[in-house]
């Protein structure tokens, strides 16, 4: 309710859209970031015309199937660009929207030929203003000057405690200006649709700074017992209260009954901006006419959505032959080789590049005054680098971002991560150093529980490559999904050289997993992952027993494959033994038997660590054989290490 | 090297610390936030005496075993005070560090008695201040006005990727004013050392604000060719360099050589360390005589630190005759029964105090001028919560520290909850809406992965209970791993209502998993956790069957039961079926068939979440009839309920 002047001057009078055709590529963006609001923008969405928000799903509200959830996703409901509600990732992801906007400007508009120009609004709250996550994307949005990014900061001074005293007296409008930022101030939120109109003009007049508006609000401004107070924060006012606002605002009419000139206004301004995607749609066959071959880009990256034929070629092949890298240098293959044939593809690392090695050579920085660049420099900021990214994504114009950081800060983003899932944003998150292999940097540095914990994460697909053609298979697996099935990926690499493996191949990759060592009548399967693929081959030779070593780098890929193939590869009634430096919980899924590290690692050289905590053929050997023994359960746990 | 200065003026000058008793409950606290630099550290540990780091320690940095791991680790090395190496964690555990101080001052100190009076002192780097855990917690301690945490702000301008114009151009002084921080600046902070004497004392002269010390200083200084570059970051200078370096610097000495000069200047500052604690244990005897009651309490929880006795009497108990609630509100009744029996129950909520239930009505709030209050105020910062809460408990002074917020939002603070179970924290972490149940607010909301993914991090228990007695026994376990093993607890709770349940009691949650419903000779076994143990319950009833229904509150305390209790409790040679609303994996370790919820949820009422996704009697038997006719595996996955 105090937000409702901003939505009739965004919503009736300044955004273009079409809700004929929500996913117009140069319509404005709008991202309600205080989420828990949604029914703000379900309105509007309904007043305007948009199909997807009909009466009938208003009244719907939070219920079983509709199109009208408690915040707003954008996989139920056309019209919604993300998925807001956990705090401080719409803004965050509005600052991913004005950065995709600004590349896309940068790379096609021509003189006179403005073919991606649009605004990206957003309405946050006291909330997403104190999360850590708005601080970093909203600094690196001020760093990057993205002047067409605005932020109404709905500033009511009302959390779920109580009035913001209680925790949050900052001066936010200095912070931002500090950010880079141009600060605006409306006083009167509720009635001052002028000054409302007067800011965004000025926050557009800005062209090198975001802009954050600043509007004093009262929290359910026309309730004469519920405004400016905390029970209005997430709870409905209630029949008796909501009469006595509608009197309070001289508002004549019923629940769920919209008067015809309110629809009239707001339809009238969605008629207009039907008018502009039809002088964009003239302006698009000019394009095509004057620029042939961006317009060929832009047609298969950001219209028909589609990877470049044959793309998947560039990607690096190697032999058990060619000597081995670790992980994360192959993935620097991968990106530079996809980097020239995919133009779509863009990101960077949270000041990891040198680590994570995730620079693209053919490419320049992602900075102000050069958004042509694809290198994005993130900064220290992994949470709010997740959801820039997964609005880069989200923002529908086939771009394919990617992200980096150390396997173990993957937990400062894991919100992002569990969103892109849930939103069907298809983001890479290119993890490095994946195991307690880190070595040196010790325990707060040694994934021990990321990955498995990751694997649990619906609709997200983990992949731990044991070698070069399977960070290959890695790639083109998560291209694919981002571009064609709008999923996420998290790959983990290592720090340290592995080498490479008969049989792997990207075909295999897709599997999920596959024969390493084949053996036709197994006695025994080991199954590895990642850097301990090539221990579990080494413990089979020294075994000269029958024993299949299988490269399990990704239970979803695997999960999907037919059962025929299934029940040959892992058969039922062989012993099976799993081999990954990591938590073994959740290996009884594939496996009899399991050897892993239940514990926190420690301070030595990574190979010391491996050794130490039981990833050395000896113990791989000696695991084994009780397996085969018929023994279950954790045979390793790593504690042998602990000193 | 660019910190050596800093080091100087701190380890041989200002702070008081006594290398004797590293635990001196007075002692100045000092935290490495940026905590790769941590030669540093124990460089100065070294030279004013620490037992605990020794030339040969120096020696063995990063090698196995050693005391000298790659970051600081409180674990390892007497004198380090806190975990560092997570970006932004130490500077927020500083604020937690300065927290503690003040409520201990405030409850304690009497005129003429300062019992408890000293400075927190934390450097960090550019990397901590581009973290969003920071802007939360720094944001937090402005609003608190902690005028004894002196900030030094490393501002070298060189991060991995390079030089900070990359990603990093905010002015962060005006940040920090904005948060209500008093900010300095020392410009040359290779060499000034009057200056940072200066800016220490007007630091001390600012009572009610916290400060922060912008420090200019060169990234290697005094390296010839490696100064003011990322090549000094993270790696050695290598001998050449270092060589060339001594000579630059005009140092004569050779490889971990120090001139006994050197130490007599730092050890007759430790010494005049070791009078102050001299002096203040004369205090603290004028203390006992002219305070016995807070003497004999400070002296309990602080010295001692232990828990009063017949503690965990206050515990609220019900049978199955009493009506049922929700745990988050039987949780509510166990901390405010706690409030007034443990005065060292210190914590809040990360602004969800009223969704929580987290308020203790006979304490205020923690504010800037009322210290004294135990209830903590947040905001919306779920990771600086943690980290905060984290410090409190490492602050040794034996405070039980919790911190509340939505279960699914425990990602937004998992890497604070990782390093409580690695630095040996105490936190009890309180989340409520723990499961699909959450209902309305939909599935960004809805735990469906967070519980099992929490259960892999080692050394932390996780608790979810099913009733009122379970609840009870939650907060026993957590009290007693805080107080007594230093360890942390993650609580699952529900928002909506559970009946009370035959056979609950404290007891039978310290064993992790008990029977609810006994039968001495089962055909099957239902074991749930938390909401779905009732439903379990009424399942069985229905099926007309011999099956035992078990509660499983926390697998880590049934882990850690004699193997006669866990071969009674269930047995191998009967069908055993898990039932928890949230991901099946893992489960593998307890029974053969799952009931659970692999999908994300949905936005509805919860009760209708619950039945649509398989959470009810009908589904349950049927499921457990199969298990009963030997099928394993997932036998409902939720999938039936995606629309």
């Amino acid at each position: 309710m105090g937000q409702a002047p901003i939505g009739y001057v965004l919503f009736a009078e300044e955004m273009n859209f079409n809700p004929a055709d929500p996913q117009w590529v140069n319509r404005d963006r709008f991202v309600l970031s205080s989420g828990h609001g949604c029914m703000f923008q379900y309105s509007v969405l309904h007043l305007t015309g948009y199909e997807s928000v009909s009466m009938d799903d208003l009244k719907q509200f939070r219920q079983w199937g509709s199109k009208t959830p408690g915040h707003p996703e954008n996989f139920e409901t056309a019209g919604i660009e993300v998925t807001t509600g956990p705090l401080g990732m719409g803004v965050s992801n509005a600052v991913g929207l004005a950065a995709a906007e600004a590349h896309n400007a940068a790379v096609y508009n021509k003189p006179g030929l403005p073919l991606i120009d649009h605004y990206t609004y957003c309405i946050m709250g006291d909330g997403c203003c104190q999360e850590g996550i708005s601080h970093e994307s909203c600094a690196y949005a001020g760093h990057l000057g993205l002047g067409k990014l605005i932020v109404f900061y709905d500033d009511n001074g009302i959390t779920i405690d109580g009035h913001t005293e209680l925790s949050f007296t900052e001066n936010v409008g200095m912070r931002y200006e500090a950010y880079g930022w141009q600060v605006l101030t409306v006083e009167d939120g509720n009635t001052d649709v002028v000054a409302l109109r007067k800011a965004i003009a000025d926050a557009k007049a800005c062209a090198d700074k975001p802009t954050l508006i600043k509007v004093k609000t009262v929290i359910g401004y026309g309730s004469p017992n519920k405004a400016d107070s905390h029970d209005a924060h997430g709870a409905p006012l209630g029949s008796d209260e909501a009469t006595a606002t509608r009197e309070q605002l001289g508002y004549k009419y019923g629940e769920f009954e919209v008067p015809q000139s309110v629809y009239d206004v707001f339809r009238a301004h969605a008629a207009e901006g039907a008018k502009k995607q039809e002088e964009w749609n003239a302006l698009w066959a000019k394009y095509q006419q004057a620029e042939p071959e961006l317009a060929a880009q832009f047609k298969r990256i950001a219209i028909d959505k589609k990877l470049p034929e044959g793309w998947a070629d560039c990607l690096p092949k190697a032999t058990p032959e060619d000597s081995g890298k670790a992980t994360r240098l192959w993935s620097q293959d991968c990106l530079n080789a996809l980097a020239i044939t995919c133009p779509e593809l863009i990101g960077g690392s949270a000041d990891l590049a040198p680590s994570n090695m995730t620079l693209m050579k053919c490419t320049g920085d992602f900075l102000k005054g050069s958004y042509e660049g694809r290198n994005m420099r993130f900064g220290i900021r992994e949470f709010g680098m997740g959801a820039v990214c997964n609005a880069i994504s989200l923002d529908k114009t086939g771009l394919v971002p990617y992200c980096a950081t150390f396997t173990i800060f993957s937990d400062y983003m894991r919100n992002a991560i569990r969103i892109a899932a849930l939103a069907q944003a298809g983001t890479i998150f290119v993890t490095t150093h994946d195991s307690i292999a880190v070595g040196e940097d010790g325990p707060t540095h040694q994934p021990i529980e990321t990955v498995p914990s990751l694997r649990m994460i619906p609709e997200l697909t983990v992949i731990r490559p044991a070698d070069a053609n399977e960070t290959s298979g890695a790639y083109k697996v998560a291209l694919e999904l981002s571009k064609y099935k709008s999923m996420p990926t998290f790959m983990a690499l290592t720090r340290q050289a592995l080498p490479n493996l008969p049989n792997s191949s990207i075909a295999n990759v897709e599997k999920g997993a596959y024969a390493v060592i084949e053996e036709p009548n197994p006695e025994l399967i080991l199954i590895g992952t990642g850097s301990e693929v090539s221990v579990c081959v080494d413990a089979a030779k020294e075994m000269g027993k029958k024993v299949r070593v299988v490269s399990m780098p990704s239970w979803e890929l695997y999960r999907d494959q037919p059962l025929s193939y299934k029940n040959k590869l892992l058969p039922k009634d062989v012993p099976k033994m799993s081999v990954e430096a990591a938590i073994t919980m959740g290996w009884g899924e594939w496996a009899d038997a399991f050897v892993g590290i239940n514990c926190f690692g420690a301070s030595a050289p990574g190979g010391t660590c491996m050794d130490k905590f039981g990833f050395n053929v000896p113990n791989v050997v000696a695991c084994a054989e009780r397996c085969m023994k018929g023994e279950k359960g954790v045979l390793s746990d790593g504690s042998q290490g602990k000193h």
